[in-house]
C-alpha cells in the first residue's frame, strides 16, 4: 500500500518505519528542516527495542509535496493538533477519490478538519497506545509494545478500514478493528482532558496530582462535562469506569512519576499546547449545544493564560 | 479606650502602634514567639514613614491571656483567617458584655466565627486600605497612607461603631463610618477572589495576569459568582464597576508588578492560603443556597492541590 505519514515526529517515525519494513511504499512528511536533512543524509535511524534499524524512506517538507505528482492510498495523520489543517492544505495533491485518511491524533474534532479535504467515507479514526521518542533529528527511540484501535466513521469506509487493520497488524502494530472507535477516542480524551491540563497548571507529575484529596472531585467533574457532551454525539461514557481508568495512571510504579505531554510542551519547552483540541473542544461543543462546561472552560483559559505568561510559541 | 490587637503581625502592629501613640491603652496578642520576645526586650520598633518610633506596648501569646484577669473595650481582629477561631477561643477572657470586636480580616464570613464569642450587637466589620510590613521580629515598616471603613452589623452597635470611628481617626487611621460596610467587604473580596487565586495558580504578577486575553472572562465569571451569592445576602454588587475596580490593579506603574499576598504565602513561603475564606467561602455559601459557583469551586480546589503538592504548612 502507498502510505504517507503526515507528521513524522516520534510516533510518525514509528508508524512509517514499521510499515516500511513490512513492505509498504511509505513517504514521510514533516516540517522540521533538521529532521528532513538528517533522514535524507543518513536514513531514519531507529533504536528499535535495542536493535539499530536504518531505513531509507523518502521524506518531504509539506510545501514540497505539491510538486511530487503523487497520490497515495492512505494518509496517516500524526501532526500536532494545531498543525493538522495547514498540513492537509499543503498535501492535498496526494488525495484522490480512493485515498483514505486515518487520524491518530489525541483529542476531539479532528475529523471536522480532515473532512475539508476528503469525503467522510474516506476518513478512519483511531487511537494508539504505542509510545515513541525522538533522540534528535532523524533518530527515533522505539521501545515497548502497544496497539491501535481503528474504525471508519461512515459505513462505506468499513472495507478499507479492515484492510488497514490487516496492514497495520502485518507491520507488527497490533491493530484491532473497533466497533465503537469514537467511544475509545472520547475515553482517551478524558484521560488527556484531566491529567494534561491539571498537571500543567499545577506544575506536577501524575502521582502528585492523584494523591491530592481535592483531585478526585476535579477529575470527576471534568469527566462529567466530557460525558454530558459526548452523550449528545451518541457516545455513552461510563463516568465511574472512566474515572477508575484515569486513576490507574496515579501509580508511581506505572506512569505516575511522569509529567503528561502538555506539561512537557508548555512548562518544560515553552511550546503552545493542544488544550483547544481537548478541554477546549468540549467547551466549544458544549457552547453549541447549550451545555455548561465550566471546568473545561476555566481550565482552557488557565492554560492559555499560562501560555501567554510563558510566551510559549 | 482599652484595646486588644488580636494578631499583631504587620497590620496589627500598625493599628496597635498608632492607637497606642494617640493615647489608648493597647495590648498586643500574637503567637510568634520571636516577635513577642523582641517587643518585650526592645519595644515595638517602627520605621514610620522614615522616622523611627519605639513603643513599649505589652504583648502576650494567646495562651497567656486567660491568666491576665483583664477585660477590654475593643478587640481588633487582624489574625490570619484560619487562626481567627483559635485566637478568640484563647482570648475570650478579655470579653464581657460591653466588649466590641471589629473584624478587619480580608475575606468573607468571619463574623460567623466571631459571633461564637460575642453577641452580633457587639460585632463591627471593617476593611482597611492601609499597608504594613514586618522587617523581622518586633520591627514594623509602616509607609504611605490609607483609610478604614467600618460599621456595626446590627443597629444596636451603631453608637460604639461611631466611637471607634472617632478613636481611629484621632490615631491618624482615617476612619469612615460606612453606611454599607458589607458591600465594601464583598467588593474587596472580589479583588482578592480574582487576583489572589489566579496569580497563585498561574505563578504570575498582577500585570501578567491582566495582560492575558483570556483573563477578563475568567475574572468577570468569578465576579459574577460572587455577585450572585452576595445578592442573596442583600448585597448588590455592580459587576461592571467591580471589574473596572479590579482592572485598575493591572497597571504596572501601580501595584501591577507585585504578586498578591496569596502568591507570597504559598509560592514564595510555602504557607497555607486563605482561599477557604475567599473563593471557598463563596463556594460554601453557594452550595447552601443551591447557587452554582464552579469557578470558585475549581479555583479553591486548585489552590488546595497546590498547597498539598508544595507541602505548605
Amino acid at each position: 500500500m502507498k502510505i504517507a505519514i503526515a507528521g513524522a515526529g516520534a510516533m510518525g517515525s514509528r508508524f512509517g518505519l514499521m510499515l516500511h519494513e513490512s513492505g509498504n511504499e511509505v513517504i514521510l512528511i514533516d516540517q522540521w528542516p533538521d529532521h528532513i536533512k538528517a533522514i535524507r543524509e543518513n536514513g531514519l535511524i531507529a533504536n528499535f527495542n535495542g536493535e539499530t534499524i536504518v531505513a531509507q524512506i523518502p521524506i518531504y517538507a509539506p510545501e514540497e509535496v505539491a510538486s511530487l505528482d503523487q497520490e497515495v492510498d492512505l494518509i496517516i495523520a500524526l501532526t500536532k493538533a494545531n498543525q493538522l489543517d495547514a498540513m492537509f492544505n499543503s498535501i492535498k495533491s496526494l488525495i484522490n477519490e480512493t485515498t483514505h485518511v486515518i487520524c491518530l491524533l489525541n483529542g476531539l474534532g479532528h475529523e471536522d478538519v480532515i473532512s475539508k479535504y476528503v469525503a467522510k467515507e474516506q476518513i478512519l479514526l483511531g487511537i494508539t497506545m504505542w509510545t515513541a521518542g525522538l533522540e534528535g533529528p532523524g533518530k527515533a527511540k522505539l521501545f515497548g509494545t502497544g496497539e491501535v484501535e481503528l474504525e471508519n466513521i461512515e459505513p462505506a469506509g468499513a472495507d478499507f478500514a479492515k484492510k488497514v487493520t490487516e496492514i497495520f497488524t502485518e507491520a507488527g502494530l497490533n491493530a484491532v478493528y473497533s466497533d465503537n472507535v469514537k467511544h475509545s477516542v472520547w475515553r482517551k480524551a478524558c484521560v488527556n482532558g484531566t491529567l494534561n491540563g491539571l498537571c500543567t497548571i499545577l506544575d506536577c507529575n501524575i502521582t502528585d496530582l492523584g494523591t491530592q484529596a481535592v483531585s478526585e472531585n476535579m477529575i470527576r467533574t471534568i469527566i462529567h462535562e466530557f460525558a454530558t457532551v459526548a452523550l449528545k454525539e451518541n457516545i455513552t461514557l461510563d463516568e465511574e469506569e472512566v474515572y477508575q481508568h484515569v486513576a490507574t495512571t496515579f501509580d508511581p510504579n506505572g506512569v505516575g512519576l511522569h509529567h503528561p505531554s502538555m506539561h512537557q510542551d508548555l512548562i518544560k519547552n515553552n511550546r503552545l499546547t493542544e488544550i483547544d483540541y481537548i478541554n477546549g473542544a468540549v467547551s466549544r461543543k458544549g457552547q453549541a449545544l447549550q451545555i455548561a462546561t465550566p471546568y473545561c472552560d476555566f481550565l482552557t483559559s488557565l492554560v492559555h493564560a499560562k501560555e501567554g505568561i510563558l510566551k510559549a510559541k
